[in-house]
């Protein structure tokens, strides 16, 4: 089945204003459709050399060197390239660790600020290990705090009211995802850290699904904490580092929970008592993975070259055209919608859900429709189709649902078995 | 200068059981002299194809798919590599995060264990950001525990009658290096590890200068926990991971004060309330950084084919060599002895004392002896020459040695200024 909106779909990639990008990609051999940039971004060509460079040129030839001639230095110029993209300053970034880790110190130290208050909020659309943290955290801090979560009566979304409802003067804490991994529910930051500064409550964001092709708006929204990846639509490569946001006037009440090497003010004096560095550094821990660090020089250069904005109408353009061909075409053949219908409010993955969205998500990377298309799979029937604005473009979407037509249509997803990988 | 001893050096390296090792490693152009193993290994030839496929054929080919095509079992399979060179079991050991933060994990669980308990442990010998943590480990708890800190008489070991008058049935936890930062000075484990037992206390080796170029016994030792780095003699590049070891016995009772996703029992289900995984994989955190990772696999295989005991035996062959050739033409020039004269109480580096061991040590780095050597300093006064057996040679001792006498016999370190790097 060919769909006639393909013509429609190559003109509006030919007058796409980021198309020069996507050659800037390594496509490999067969090239595959990629609609999983929000779990894993692909590999831009330059990192390839840059590796190399990397491995040979850093490690192998200079040695110890290399660390006063980058890596010492790399974490803080890396954060300060990233900075932008999501509306902060340099000093109130921090690439480093894992996003678990990272929440794990800024819910620290925020509890310890608030030790009053005795609630922590969050919503059940949030990425689960989140939630994990934060249960930790309460048992760590002596059982005394509850965790409140708001639930969402769509599965789609989440009401300010049910929200609110749940923040009072007596939270010392929200943590919420700004765009939800699973239905792509986006907040108006603004409107809840508002909310929250008038109970008096801190914000964390996990901006994990938005950065790089959302604009988090931290500091115009007054945003308090956030943390995030840097492995999704920024490209940074599988298990890049996390990074965390610190207002630049609370940087000074929080105190980071684990005391480590490289967050000293001096390291290499090896005093024997610890003494914080000024800035943001104090919220590093040991060694930072140079090797997984270095891949997001290239990254985030592309992503600041593309411009935020630029990147996020081009995601609305694609995330809509998605939209209107699985109301025509896929609705009708038992698919519904898992994401919210307003474009404002939701991120840059679309999730179609169908019972059978486990095996038909299978059958897609199988190439079982003509092409193989890399979407993912989130239980218990949403299959995701990210939006990378970068290397994504609309004939992919069309070509996409051709195959999803042709793989029920002719029921090819009962050739695929119920049993899940590890990884999903 | 031109020392005699270099022919018997050309014949101890020509019968060295270990000689076809070197040549599995990238030199640089020109070669340099490297006795710095002991801060960051060399790169490993096939490291170079490995991270090529990495990054090319497994991200940028497979993309989100190398999740289920090796990247999610790397730690496991890494770990169960590791687990031998150090004397343990496969399940008792876990390649994740940093030192600081798995010094960080277990010694908070520890303390938790153990929580009736008020001191903790520890020498000055050891690397200061083991005692960093551990500051910060008393503030999170509350302030109820005191920190003891056994002193070094002569700057180059612990008397063991020291550190046990410290060790009482109101410790919680003792934190030593097995093989200390600067001295080199090594610990006897089993001695430390049956008298703390027989006063309750738990302990946690740091092996970081020791693993890789020294047995660390752990199971025969009977220790209970330990952590240590893998970027030093294991060779796996610039802020490669840390690992952490726990014995399987304790396992049930240590709690991670980290709840992380990759530690979840079932990562991949999205249930929202935290399950720890049944063995030691709860003390994973978040994503792994993949990248920094894979190199392990080329060095674990090498370590593992050289044989821990043969290492040893080469390494103190080595460092035996370099003490007599330093007796005999560094001493009568001002050097001092910085680590302890019995081979079997110190790991694998010298470290030589000089009052302007700062500027020799810049001057051997620059070349200003004939030869780029590459060592490194340690405050106030030591030059750790660290001696990585797969790599190092007698030859290379000598000529070291001959480049220092003409250094300081010309006093050509004269030329280097004061002005300290960042990362020394």
């Amino acid at each position: 089945m060919s769909l006639p909106e393909k013509t429609e779909a190559r003109e509006l990639d030919g007058n796409s204003a980021l198309k020069e990008f996507r050659a800037e990609f390594f496509h490999g051999t067969p090239e595959c459709i990629y609609l999983d940039g929000n779990s894993l971004g692909r590999l831009p060509l330059k990192t390839i050399s840059r590796m190399e460079r990397a491995v040979k040129g850093e490690w192998g030839e200079r040695l110890i060197r290399g660390w006063n001639e980058g890596w010492y230095t790399m974490p803080e110029k890396l954060s300060a390239q990233l900075a932008p993209v999501i509306d902060a300053e340099a000093g109130e970034v921090l690439i480093t660790g894992t996003v678990s880790l990272n929440l794990y110190k800024l819910a620290d130290a925020a509890l310890r600020m608030k030790s009053g208050r005795s609630t922590i909020v969050t919503d059940s659309l949030n990425f689960p290990s989140d939630i994990y943290i934060l249960e930790g955290l309460v048992r760590n801090h002596g059982g005394h705090h509850s965790l409140r979560i708001a639930g969402s009566r769509d599965g789609i979304s989440v009401s300010y009211d049910d929200l609110f409802e749940l923040i009072t003067e007596d939270t010392a804490l929200v943590v919420l995802s700004l765009v939800a991994f699973k239905s792509a529910f986006m907040y108006d930051m603004k409107r809840v850290n508002e909310y929250a500064r008038s109970k008096g409550a801190l914000v964390i964001w996990d901006l994990s699904h938005a950065a790089g092709a959302v604009p988090c708006r931290l500091n115009e929204s007054g945003a308090h904490m956030a943390v995030g990846c840097t492995y999704k639509y920024l490209n940074g490569g599988p298990g890049a580092p996390g990074y965390l946001y610190i207002r630049q006037d609370l940087l000074p009440e929080l105190e980071p929970p684990i005391q480590g090497w490289f967050g000293h003010a001096d390291p290499f004096a090896f005093s024997l008592s610890y003494k914080p560095a000024q800035g943001i550094r104090k919220f590093m821990t040991g060694t930072p993975p140079v090797l997984s660090l270095i891949p997001l020089e290239i990254s985030l250069e592309m992503i600041s070259r593309a411009g935020i904005n630029q990147i996020r109408k081009q995601s609305k353009a694609l995330c809509g055209f998605l939209v209107s061909l699985s109301e025509k075409y896929l609705y009708p053949l038992g698919f519904s919608a898992g994401f919210p219908q307003n474009e404002n409010e939701r991120g840059s993955h679309i999730s179609l859900r169908h019972p059978e969205g486990y095996r038909i998500c299978k059958a897609l990377i199988q190439g079982l429709g003509g092409e193989v298309i890399i979407p993912d799979f989130r239980e218990p029937d949403n299959i995701r189709f990210g939006i990378s604005p970068l290397y994504n473009t609309h004939e992919e979407l069309v070509v996409t649902v051709e195959n999803l037509v042709k793989i029920i249509s002719e029921r090819l997803y009962e050739q695929i078995p119920f049993q899940k990988d590890a990884v999903t």
